[in-house]
């Protein structure tokens, strides 16, 4: 029960490059923001991983020595390779975690793994409630009822996704939308959360309670069972 | 597929009767209202009975000749009789359908059948916009992606109820709340649905769209496999 | 509800034309087998298609009249190709009902649709025993709480699929292995019936009570909402 | 994370005092052998009470610190008081896990949890292959893809029971049956395993696998959150 949870924190690294106002916002990147919170935790060691890196940032390797994979992406979804998203694809099957991070649910990873267009409605400029709708979950332990993001993406149903496992959090936003903002899959081996708050143009990653939810996701997704490689058809 | 399907609405029918705005809002009391837009329907015929009748309007042979029972109750939860609550469990349990509509969510037969609290955040004056969440689902047969509710007392989360077979509709409230505003459960053989929508003091089951819905899930609850008691333990 | 259900079958056809005992339990193929009992209801209307045929049977004009699309595939399942696999996942998508029969569990649309490797255990020459554990959904209309299958083969547990939504079917075989039989899922507008039974090599199909599964399946999975194609995002 | 775990073992305890073939089998108590194997994990702490103690066993206080409460019932399921359901159900309302073991689905407080018959089919002497279908739960962590139990009391489906959160074990029976061997559900703030080995006559419980599942399952019932009492309505 005490060892290490290895993370590892893929982000896109774009909008924070090339945008000065999110650069405010993320000076170290949204990758760099997760690692400083992650990394108070004693039972969680943190590598990030970029876009522009070699493999983009994914290797066989890496993966294998990573519990739990944190994904941000926005501007550059259709640029992950075919061959990043199969061995992420893999590795999920075969037990990592996988939290995907705000606009990460049309990356094509989540498109991969869910089987859906992943399409909902959006605007800019609004702001939440996220709402804890099952305070008895693992991800919703130390959670307040309600946490206010004073400036967040509207993310409106209808969200086409499967039918979800577990439904922890609702969104309500000003502009008269609802969603479902924080969500648990299993494909696999792995144990999937879908977390809609991240703007990059806001600092929603800064909020304790948001950093409390990811850390709790971390210990959530990690793996309880870890194959050498997906499942596959066992003739008797 | 073209018989007729049976529908009892159960009214407590006080505040109609005790309070002028509200008669004003539902001279013919909300069962008169829900029987006027039902019986335009060929495939269904509608009875009404209400709580002042002998053994408050609920008993074995109105049940087994009952297909769906519509349930509206407020004032007087508490004072159904623990013979009545039984009845409707029986019937439920052996395939009749149920819709407990706004305040039932409280009444003694939900708690029983549900087996939580039913607890929630409520308040008096909001407005609610109703989000249909899963288009695929016969009860959302024909309804729109949002309807707007002028008047509606808000109903928020958390909702302490059991995790639902399918979540229809989210209510999104001007006060900053969110809500399950319905949602699909199976008990025994019986088909339930909780609607929220339909505080009394607002003309909401006058809707086109909320009369749709209604409907829609008359028909959903329909029983599949009635049987003549609640199933029963069979010894091989 | 009186409208015509415009159902597709589209049959592998390899077995029955190469092997001559199958042959003898299909002479019509399996795709004919499946008309001719679907054919006998009124509100049913059977087109067959092959993968022999050109574009492998599968063109958008045929699927945008299909309501619910019947797949039975096996020993070809990777000769399907990507633009087929595109227009069925669209056409579901839109709301096209889809019935996996039997190894179509492994089929490239079903692996797509699901994000799972869909890998189970399997062997040949077992008998199963098909119990219903949800009596009240509509796919169990009239049928028994146990269809004993003689002759069939076994897929057994662990079975790497997403959660379903609902399930139907539990399957019991004499090698002493348990199986999801009989599955349901969403997956955009579309609804999904995954059906474990009918190996090539016995005459499941002709069994009234699996005729009787799969024509509630038919009315189960036929569009509540047909859209002109998949969702898309929708900026507010 | 490092807390211990205090859990409660509620025992009938008549089996095992009334016939010696049992008392054989469980010289302990059923609830002694449950002591002994959770005794020697360092985070749990074991307390045991029986139906014959004052109170039943049962009280808010003994209720108020324990995480995890474990039921084991059969002959004396009516003799269980109105007040010991209340305090019980209050208690898992406000957070407790509780874990029902065999014939506690048909115990006072399970149907009071559940809302159904809890009805089902059963016959002794016959012998069980448990299945594991959900590896990546909790539950199921070190759990082997099958444990053979070669004397177990046949449980068949259909099983009248609400849709479990998850389940986890499928059993099959040498008799030809199928049952959902272990099922998770939530209700209020509790945590809730239901476990159907351990018929009274075979040493069920002296399994390492079956001890490794309900040490699990004591891991994942511990409260998330734990209210002083069960939720309430909230006015705004």
């Amino acid at each position: 029960m005490s060892r290490t949870i290895r993370v590892t924190v893929w982000n896109e690294y774009v909008h924070e490059r090339e945008i000065p106002a999110i650069a405010a916002v993320y000076p170290e990147g949204i990758h760099g923001c997760i690692r400083r919170f992650l990394s108070r935790e004693e039972d969680i060691a943190v590598t990030c991983v970029t876009l522009d890196m070699p493999h983009q940032g994914i290797t066989r390797e890496l993966l294998a020595g990573t519990d739990v994979l944190i994904w941000w992406s926005h501007a550059r979804q259709e640029d992950v390779t075919d061959e990043t998203v199969r061995l992420v694809r893999e590795a999920v099957h075969a037990g990592m975690g996988l939290i995907a991070l705000h606009s990460a649910h049309f990356s094509r990873i989540m498109r991969d793994l869910m089987g859906t267009t992943m399409t909902l409605h959006w605007r800019h400029g609004d702001s939440e409630k996220l709402w804890c709708i099952a305070p008895a979950h693992p991800i919703a332990r130390g959670v307040p009822a309600c946490i206010d993001l004073p400036a967040e993406e509207m993310y409106g149903e209808p969200f086409d996704i499967p039918r979800p496992d577990d439904i922890v959090f609702l969104g309500w936003f000003a502009s008269g939308h609802v969603f479902r903002s924080g969500m648990t899959f299993i494909r696999g081996m792995g144990r999937i959360f879908y977390f809609q708050p991240g703007h990059e143009e806001a600092p929603v990653y800064e909020q304790p309670e948001i950093q409390r939810i990811i850390t709790n996701a971390v210990r959530w997704a990690a793996p309880v069972c870890r194959l050498d490689g997906p499942p596959d058809n066992v003739a008797e």
